[in-house]
């Protein structure tokens, strides 16, 4: 048994009290002391009847940065992507999915228990789904079949390591999806990393699905919050099941606040943990303890096998006692994830541990 | 066709600009400064991983105010509500509730949609289930008919005009539900107005539930945030569904500090609200044109009837010309809330503007 | 606690083996000769496939008697109603029924289960819905509070005790729903009683509904099946219901084979066990230790109150005693049902004995 | 687009009327004149009460040969599969089960649907999940991470070309199973011919199963009907979700008595279809233009593929101007199905047809 999140305390490292390099996940990322600042000035109202304005000005703007009618606050990635899969289907249908996806392996069963839908999950190399593969996965039309209600796709994939689909291999599921009448949704929590490594705009990027979802908080770094864009459509059926699911929060605008600022500032600061990221790797692959595919290291996320099953967890718990906290993702495979909260230092710090703990498994 | 939400607009009033009274729902209640202030400053962390030093403070403190093993931070008190639901119940079980209770009639139909259980609706005067309503509602043991999961409680009553079950009630409905096998949940959205109202603490008022949502926002003023309470086993329960429903939220800290002092300094607030309530529901019953039930007006609601089939929505129309903020809550019935964001004086104001309309009536 | 269904054994009454005249519901009936002799002859095929002509034959037949474009053979009545449901609304609606009805009290909370639709129960004098009742009960329009999807009546009504619903009160429905944009369903388990008490044809006594199910078992005495007739699309989406359920059976030619015969021949026989309903409901009448409403006996229902709170399951147990199964279907209700397989003389027997035992009770 | 069902008809085949080889699937199969007799002549009752005698009769044996406490008779295979689904499970949980699985691929989405449940699908060879395939699939225990409910086998595999899992890799299944704590059950859907295949009792073969359903119709021929055996507790709990279902049918002893015969008489003619398929198997093996694996024809399935991508759904429609029916169940793959209704002669029929069409491709 193994999971992301281990308990992390404040370590007296070599004698002095050092905070731990944290990179078990974005997650961790805590507000700057801008979206502070923006929180407690932040002009409020109850956003269930439509009044807040910061929440109004950030949904805006969501939409105009994606180039879409509109846009929907939601308290987490997991409830946008939720609210996507029940607005794009019926119970009884099939979502089809990468087999590693977050909706499939994350989410808790929620596309089943909410949804009535049943994940039709295809293996894809580095996590990216191509037209080819999601083809065959369709389902025939004989009314004795679940039919295919809706196509997830994951860019940046989490847990294939962060890796990027480039907007060709989109294109072309686009297209296929059109031609299928099947809708396609973007869980796009880290779809500002997956621009920032293409070199595309997130709206170029994302102009074929029907909805995204894409995070505040993670890596940039807004403490709660996501958004869900799509047309205008869309996003009034998203309201209501926002509804249903409890996301109707009232002045949401303290949120919203951080949020705005996260939008408009920090996708900026992903470039510095892409390069965070690739260093850690490159540390990472001077083992022959470790395995590591350095291709796929694309955005902030470094995730690497332990030779010879060697323990994960058991790895983790030592990186930990040495001050750097990192994910254990299977049994044999640890997870590095780069984000704001950790600088350049703060990486070379636990590239050094990292070196010596896969050193000392040589 | 009516609605609790009719858009509000800063009305220039008498020539001069004036915020209107709104007294549509105490949903409306802005942060205070000191909540800014707090949620500027919160030490925060990933409360996913359980990690949020701020959250867990207002965890252990809801747990303490009302006697409880544990406590769990919502966004909504629908989600509380829910997860209460989810938690105590199996799909195709029925749950006892009054007939205009919140979890029925404003919830989305989420008791069926997310815990597939089937609302065993029962009209109560005031909305004051007692155990001679619920017990023969319960269903009869047999193999081919729903079985009873839940009963479940509002207090104060909401859509019955903030109407409050004394303990007495509430302590019968507990030995019964007991002696039947039946969880009781109660939907304590305003738990603390109707401890107010009954001079009892929160803790003697709820002890015999098995869980208990309370809203940190409403009259309490939090911008956003409710709490389960309950058994440890319980709330481990809860903060799984809540994981599902998508309210895991990560530096939920921000919003939890707002919330501590909602609970710690606000429930002292709402005497004046009720006294407010009590003031507007005499200027009503002066007038022939409306219905009132004085005794029903025991805390920070005040709901009446417009006599002769009056139109509902157009005098909420014709107050709203004037500056104050009401909910049509049927075609013939007006509702008033008080709360912390309008003074005694905006109380003065709307009964002015309200006899006016009323006198107009007659 | 009480329930319908009471174990049934052959009797040794005043010295002499009997059967007991059983009047606990119509669904006791067994197969008729003809219908064994058809059931063992049928030409099968597999019927998932559209392959079994004696099913197509009972689904072309049912549709031209209802005055349809098609039809679904379905193996119980109650999936025959969720499939109707569940193919008229969306997860989170709400569905208006009355508040005695099948749907909600004996059908396992499936509305809720299955659909995810929550009832908005209306209760009404003899379980008679109209329009006024219905009306109020449709939702508002606004998003954050759950829709209407379908609006569901019972005809005749089993336990409001057989009433029958007059067609000008279902045309008013019928076209109240239209403008309102509103699905309706029938349930139709006992529609052929309906339409024999009225003295109209199905057909004319259910043209406005978009659906309707009614059973061949019960009164048209069927060993097993009921039939959903509607439009052609309607069945097609039923079609695909009825296989996710379970329903989609292979070899059903052997049940429909049956069905035919009382879709037939059975419906004349109705006009017999309505008259044996009423002689029943006389002798009840003449007694003070029962309350019974006259008016309501309108086809092969009885139901009576025992006065003073008499206990009806000790009520139904003494008739049982000697030899006459009823059911209890309150703590002081009990239910008669006629059927083919209980005679005149059968049923004045049971009067007879209801008679002394009510005369004790006196 | 392809799948299982193309319509059939009497063909005039070279000159004369014949019926067609259907060797499209066992459900085809048409109850035998004995089992006519017994279904015209049974004794019946209203099995929601409990009082059908045969179906009481037919479930108490079938309890007996799989040495069960308790058997439930239930419409179709796909009922029973969903309600063991149910009865094991919690909403939100996950199920393990092999990728081409019939409760995945064949039964709707229900175990989304209708018990809220995510597959966990894992692809095995042949189809045959052994504990290493399952041990990674089950979840890890983090609140935040759907559970695992349930483990679900296949034996015999039908898409798999009705492979076999043998007693000892069960075995390994069952004691892992229990040392996590999970249930199992069984789609024994065609277990008589894994039985058959292995040479040992079906209550040796499911003994450490929670549950197992398996059905009276496809090879044992009755014309509708399977079973689900398991506990009194469990079978208990699975008469309320039959109800639930809708599959709670009254004088269903009609069926139960062509079901006893299924369950006593049948089992020894499928060795007979096992040697039908390895003969048609035999003639496939001979032809380069289709690839088949001889040892997966373990049963009475057989499956191939046709090589150079050739066409299935083209090639079975060949066949079936032929006068052979069969499946498609992919783009290039074709199944045969051995039943009852085909003789050793019919068999040879179609193999002499699929050999010219094979030789055809070459």
């Amino acid at each position: 048994m193994y999971g992301l999140g281990t308990a992390v305390e404040t370590k007296q490292v070599e004698g002095q009290i050092r905070q731990p390099v944290d990179l078990r996940s974005d997650t961790v990322t805590k507000p700057t002391d801008a979206m502070r600042e923006a929180m407690a000035s932040a002009e409020v109202g109850d956003d269930v009847y439509g009044e807040d304005p910061t929440v109004n000005r950030l949904e805006a703007r969501a939409a105009e940065v994606f180039g879409r009618e509109a846009a929907l606050f939601v308290p987490t990635g997991s409830m946008g992507n939720q609210i996507a899969i029940r607005l794009h289907t019926q119970h009884g249908q099939e979502v089809i999915c990468e087999a590693r996806s977050h909706v499939l392996d994350w989410e808790m069963a929620m596309m089943a228990a909410f949804s009535g839908c049943q994940a039709r999950a295809v293996a894809a190399e580095r996590g990216i789904l191509t037209w080819e593969h999601i083809k065959p996965a369709i389902g025939a039309k004989i009314y004795y079949r679940a039919q295919t209600g809706l196509i997830c796709l994951e860019n940046s994939h989490n847990m294939a390591g962060g890796t990027v689909t480039p907007v060709e291999v989109m294109r072309e599921i686009w297209d296929g999806a059109k031609d299928a009448r099947l809708p396609v949704h973007l869980d796009g929590a880290r779809v500002f990393n997956a621009a920032t490594a293409l070199g595309v705009s997130v709206a170029e990027l994302t102009e074929g699905f029907d909805t995204v979802m894409f995070c505040l908080s993670k890596g940039l770094g807004a403490p709660v919050g996501s958004m869900l864009v799509g047309s205008g459509e869309a996003i009034e059926q998203a309201r209501m099941h926002r509804k249903a699911l409890g996301g109707g929060m009232r002045q949401a605008g303290v949120l919203a606040a951080a949020g705005l600022i996260a939008l408009e500032e920090m996708p900026a600061v992903l470039t510095a943990d892409h390069a965070n990221a690739r260093m850690l790797a490159g540390t990472v692959a001077r083992f022959k303890s470790a395995e590591i595919d350095l291709g796929a290291v694309q955005t902030n996320i470094v995730i690497f096998t332990l030779v010879g099953n060697g323990d994960a967890a058991a790895f983790v718990g030592r990186l930990k006692a040495r001050g750097v906290l990192a994910s254990a993702t299977g049994p044999h495979a640890v997870r590095f994830v780069t984000h704001h909260d950790v600088t350049l230092r703060d990486c070379e710090r636990a590239a050094g541990v990292v070196a010596e703990e896969l050193e000392g498994l040589g």
